[in-house]
């Protein structure tokens, strides 16, 4: 049970964001600005590091929310599983290895940045906005999962409702959930 | 050195936010949503919350640039120190003092927050709202602080700069700093 008294059937960050609309505008609003916008990194690339970052928080619904996007972006669920996992194993560029890895860090906190880090994604060939862009979704996703996780929300355990989202979010952006009629699946 | 090329001379997130408008427009939008609208916790109450955490991920920049405008709202600096250093033992209410307790859980994870800590805040008079914004801008101070310290962002030594954006933010909010001239000192 959440820890306050949040619109009844809707899970993770939703009802959070039924809650307080003054908050959830400009939260969505970020969130479509990094990982929806247009972007030399794909929006699955990104929905991989969010996805990753929320497993190393610990998160269960955002790294199920966001490896169901990054799935269906990509459409490779085993990839996905595999980068979320075991990131430097996984059959991915040396790139994204180097900006997953890069957002491990920011996750451990900011100060665990080492020149090094960003010396590896920039040698692998990322640019300072993709640098940027890693370093900051890494640092919403550790928003965004002790949002979730510090208010208690409820985390679906049945998969159809995050693949639902997920095909509703990959289309429409993060602010159209917003403004759509509450409905429990999107 | 920042990690990035940064428009120079801007310390801390303001470097950040001028590097990229597009991540910029939103942040300041929550966290005027967050700690400047009107609300039941006072904006200095909720200064005290932004500068507790940003110690406890101990990042300069941020505990400074709050801590001055904590100061700078409650008029009191002995305060604002005593608070962030000594929070269980500080001049403030049993309800802020279990607010602080709160967003201390947040910093060290969404997992880490338990039922007792919720009600603690609740039985010294915190609503569901307070509740809620205590534990978001622990969230949210925890990304601002992964970002500005995780791209190495420039941390100024002399107090005079935190000073004047405090009188500056204090009075107009966050957004109205993106929308100033660039100016490092507010």
């Amino acid at each position: 049970m959440a820890h306050i008294q949040l619109p009844p059937g809707l899970p993770g960050i939703r009802g959070l964001l039924a809650f307080r609309p003054e908050t959830a505008k400009p939260i969505g609003e970020l969130a479509d600005a990094l990982l929806h916008a247009p972007n030399t990194l794909s929006p699955g690339d990104r929905e991989l590091i969010a996805a990753h970052v929320s497993k190393l928080n610990d998160c269960a619904y955002c790294q199920t929310s966001h490896a169901a996007l990054a799935a269906c972006l990509l459409k490779d669920e085993t990839l996905v599983t595999s980068v979320i996992m075991t990131p430097e194993s996984s059959p991915v560029s040396q790139k994204l290895k180097a900006l997953l890895a890069l957002a491990g860090r920011v996750q451990q906190g900011g100060r665990a940045v080492r020149p090094e880090d960003v010396d590896r994604a920039r040698h692998a060939g990322a640019t300072d906005i993709e640098i940027h862009d890693t370093v900051l979704i890494a640092a919403v996703f550790c928003m965004y999962n002790r949002y979730v996780d510090g208010l208690g929300t409820l985390t679906p355990v049945d998969p159809g409702g995050y693949l639902e989202r997920a095909r509703f979010v990959a289309t429409h952006g993060y602010s159209a959930v917003l403004q759509a009629p509450i409905d429990p699946n999107i």
